[in-house]
């Protein structure tokens, strides 16, 4: 088991993706307005790929335009003080081409706000690090 | 009650102060090397300031030195999908007045992760926003 200089285990890659398989909500974090920026979604894993829906004029949409972002999801449990998370780092995109938007539509990822969300974004997870809480200090 | 344009429940700053009093993980989302980055941290709520602790060495200490982070916390009901999510945007600040870390060593803030942590970060909440999915989508 490799350990961070925090004492923190280190998460591979595959124990990542899998941990996000598993996972409905995480937070994608960008730059609005020169200001840092973070709103949790749901999301599906495809691959290494982190799709997202959201409706074509929403902040979201604008402010992840062809730029990097990062996207982090984790579980605690704050009895035992143990949990883990994982952030991913890599470029998000638009999807606009046709039949990908019909293959990502067959994915099972339903909106949880309400209003019309049919525009998907993609966040390529370029960089992954996981991190977990092994030795709890319960409360 | 007040909607925004998502249909997405807009909670006051009371409301937003009174979730995060309640919650014992957020986020903490800060630019590290020119990269958007995001880490989970226990906090504990000081008024309107949002207190971490660290190590003084850490990645956190330098990156969140008088600079401007967002701080996010959440829960969500996988079942029912609704939940809840607030951000605060603010001057993040090292506290280094010895009668302010005296004071803050009495919060009821314990770190989860191992290590030495005594080095206090101070967000101030300077913008407060939170929303909540009222109308779940049951699974």
């Amino acid at each position: 088991m490799q350990l961070d200089s925090s004492g923190l285990q280190v998460l591979s890659r595959e124990e990542c993706l899998c941990l996000l398989a598993a996972t409905p909500i995480g937070r994608i974090v960008f730059t609005d307005r020169a200001l840092p920026a973070v709103q949790p979604v749901n999301f599906c894993l495809d691959g290494d790929g982190i799709v997202i829906r959201t409706s074509i004029g929403s902040k979201l949409a604008a402010a992840t335009r062809r730029t990097v972002v990062a996207f982090e999801a984790d579980e605690f449990d704050p009895e035992m003080r143990t949990g883990w998370s994982v952030t991913a780092v890599g470029h998000a995109r638009a999807v606009t081409d046709p039949a990908e938007i019909n293959r990502l539509a067959t994915l099972p990822l339903f909106p949880w706000a309400p209003g019309s969300r049919d525009h998907y974004i993609v966040v390529d997870a370029e960089q992954l690090s996981g991190r977990r809480i092994i030795e709890g200090r319960p409360v």
